[in-house]
């Protein structure tokens, strides 16, 4: 008994299931690797309780018997939502329970005031980011002792598996879209996760755990996928690409050599090398590729979501946290984590794709050139293709020198003044990975 | 000062500098993240000092200053080789200093007895596997909730730089092995390397933490990639598949449902479908595939050898353990290691590529169908290619189903026999990864 460490776990969706689930068949498992034997004393859910086997603990609809009891050692708040949710993970901490959640929303806009008001009672969070994959740990532990040049996620599923059918199978987005929706990889409502949200929470947390700073979801640039054409996926293939939709947080180049330097911070699509191994991420997974400086490329990859995978995660920490609880003492304290700048989008570098649909006439291509040259954008590659028919609309593709966003936007304004442009251009920033 | 935890460093080669190296420009981080101020009091090195910032360590040539002086927490064994280093580590646990290790070698054939000795003193070697990718910490912690379907690593760096090569540039064993010794990837004798023995040792180790069981080295059935042929390469690709070195731990098929039952743990060539992940990890990258029952596929890629990367994962142990002396008292006790039931070679199932040189006479591949027949293999796919000229050697490829090693030998057995064979059967597993 004396390695014993009692759960209360809030809620009773599919992630808390997996958690039960998990604990019901892996019991040994875990106590044998980490010398806890987790037991669930506890489960509140304000919906009716459902037929779920508890694994005996008791149940109730009000979550404060999760905070308020003395047989639960740690809280696991698995019940989504903001307010409650976060009204839940505050009064356990106030309490003196750890907490375990999977709870991005939460993390991304509450985290800085939920760290900072409990720095002597352990708040954990690995399931909120990229599910299964223990990037968290992998950031704080694995690799505590390097600097990270930069950290670059697909961290969201939905928008994953619909970029890879639509370049696998040819297919619009919305069909994509239509066929994410049915298996259930998609809402009803995909806004949150096709328009980047959902990735910029998750931004949020890796780059406050990757660069020892605050939460800054508010500071986060966000463009969604929901514009990307197949004639854009082929273009980039055609150019040894691949469109992916990703997070990015990076030491900015122009920033000094302290860790807590400028940072860029920002979820958008970006087209990847395709040899590069996180291009080959595929369908729902997602994966992390972090650079820095004594370990190199490392790259993460594993199912973002699902409950068993997110539970598996949730697991992860609890028993990091028992273990703790079990040997007792202060840990060492860290330091309060600082603000940093967000640089703004405008300054950020990067190379662009450009697909410029303009009317078949001589001379567009010199004054696409030229716009792109008036703001000192260089041309790594063109392609332009022959039009089959007369009258045709050509798409002039670029792939650009290193430029700040804020030439790139001055220069296309210019491009789309042209009298032969014949509808809206596609800007795709690239990604070398280097 | 109440946060400062001192090292003791033996060995001053590469990995040492490595470690001094990050210990010198990214201490602050460390201590920001991990609240540790880790200090190195003491180097020792039986070769003289080199021209190296030891960061005001006291040097001495004499190793046992390390575990003799009061003023080192933790022991950091890098001094390679294996009798000393595991003198070191047994002489600094029995004086009760946690150990630090990168030395493969000795855990894989030691770690039985350095871990039965001494319980309650750490014993840590991530470094020792897959260098800077922290692999361990996923299985013991990110993964801690998890039963292990399999484990498959691409796990020395050198085979799998050979093998790219190859790939990319149809190159001949022999070409690739020359350049990788030119680059310094490879040894001036790379038997250790690509006889897969230095694989071996790693997946002793994976195949210990995955299934909480003692190290088996002995036991590992072993295959290098020196009869590796660039035909066997086009081949492969041919058939939609790649040729890397790997080391496989998986639950056996006929296993029962307890997860100390029969496991099998072998390192050799395989083919993998191109598409998979794992199959795009190339030159001398390792990476390690995990099928677990909740978290599903996980993949950890990175660089696996190195000073720089392979001191990132000493210094992640070396924090962990410095978190649980400041932290004081006893952590859970975990069982002993089980030992655990290697299934013989004989008896592993897979599908098998096969390439079987042959006189271009009629009636050949209907007799190699046959001794395959004989042995109740099937055949999932064959190429066989018409002879550019009269009397030419022509190979018949073969993918089988899935069968036993046993059976593969024996219908190899006879089909070596006929009359119409021109040269040495090539045998390959395949493994789909599913």
């Amino acid at each position: 008994m004396a390695n014993v460490v009692r759960l209360g776990i809030a809620g009773l969706g599919t992630v808390a299931q997996g958690v039960l689930n998990i604990l019901q068949h892996n019991h040994a498992i875990i106590l044998a690797r980490s010398g806890v034997d987790l037991r669930v004393t506890r489960v509140a859910s304000r919906a009716a309780k459902r037929d779920v086997d508890l694994l005996g603990a008791t149940f109730s609809t009000q979550l404060d018997t999760l905070y308020n009891s003395d047989d639960v050692d740690i809280v696991v708040e698995l019940i989504g939502g903001e307010t409650t949710a976060r009204d839940l993970i505050e009064a356990s901490l106030a309490a003196n329970k750890p907490v375990v959640t999977a709870n991005k929303a939460v993390v991304a806009n509450f985290g800085n005031q939920l760290l900072a008001s409990n720095q002597h009672v352990a708040l954990k969070f690995e399931a909120a980011v990229a599910g299964a994959i223990p990037i968290l740990q992998a950031i704080q532990q694995g690799l505590v002792a390097n600097r990270f040049e930069h950290v670059v996620g697909i961290i969201n599923g939905t928008c994953n598996y619909i970029l890879t059918a639509m370049q696998q199978s040819g297919t619009a987005f919305d069909v994509a879209l239509s066929a994410a929706q049915e298996l259930g990889y998609a809402e009803a409502d995909p806004t949150f996760d096709v328009e980047g949200i959902d990735a910029a929470h998750k931004l949020a947390i890796l780059l406050a755990l990757a660069y020892d700073t605050q939460f800054n979801f508010d500071d986060i640039y966000i463009e969604g996928i929901s514009k990307i054409s197949p004639a854009d996926i082929i273009y980039a293939q055609e150019l040894g690409y691949c469109i992916k939709h990703v997070g990015i947080a990076r030491r900015s180049a122009g920033s000094d050599d302290d860790n807590d330097g400028v940072i860029e911070a920002r979820v958008h699509p970006v087209l990847l090398p395709e040899h590069q191994l996180l291009a080959n991420v595929n369908d729902v997974a997602n994966a992390i590729l972090i650079k820095s400086d004594a370990a190199g490329h490392t790259l993460f990859s594993g199912p973002g979501a699902g409950g068993a995978a997110t539970a598996s995660a949730v697991l992860s920490d609890v028993v990091n946290v028992a273990q703790d609880l079990l040997r007792g003492g202060e840990g060492p304290t860290t330091q309060n984590r600082a603000p940093v700048t967000i640089v703004p989008i405008a300054q950020v570098r990067s190379p662009h794709y450009l697909r410029i649909p303009t009317q078949d006439q001589p001379g567009v291509f010199a004054a696409v050139a030229q716009a792109l040259s008036n703001h000192e954008i260089s041309i790594e590659a063109a392609i332009q293709k022959q039009p089959s028919s007369v009258d045709e609309i050509v798409d002039i593709v670029i792939l650009t020198g290193i430029a700040t966003d804020a030439a790139i936007q001055a220069a296309l304004g210019e491009v789309q003044q042209l009298p032969q442009m014949a509808g809206e251009i596609a800007r795709i920033r690239v990604e070398t990975l280097e």
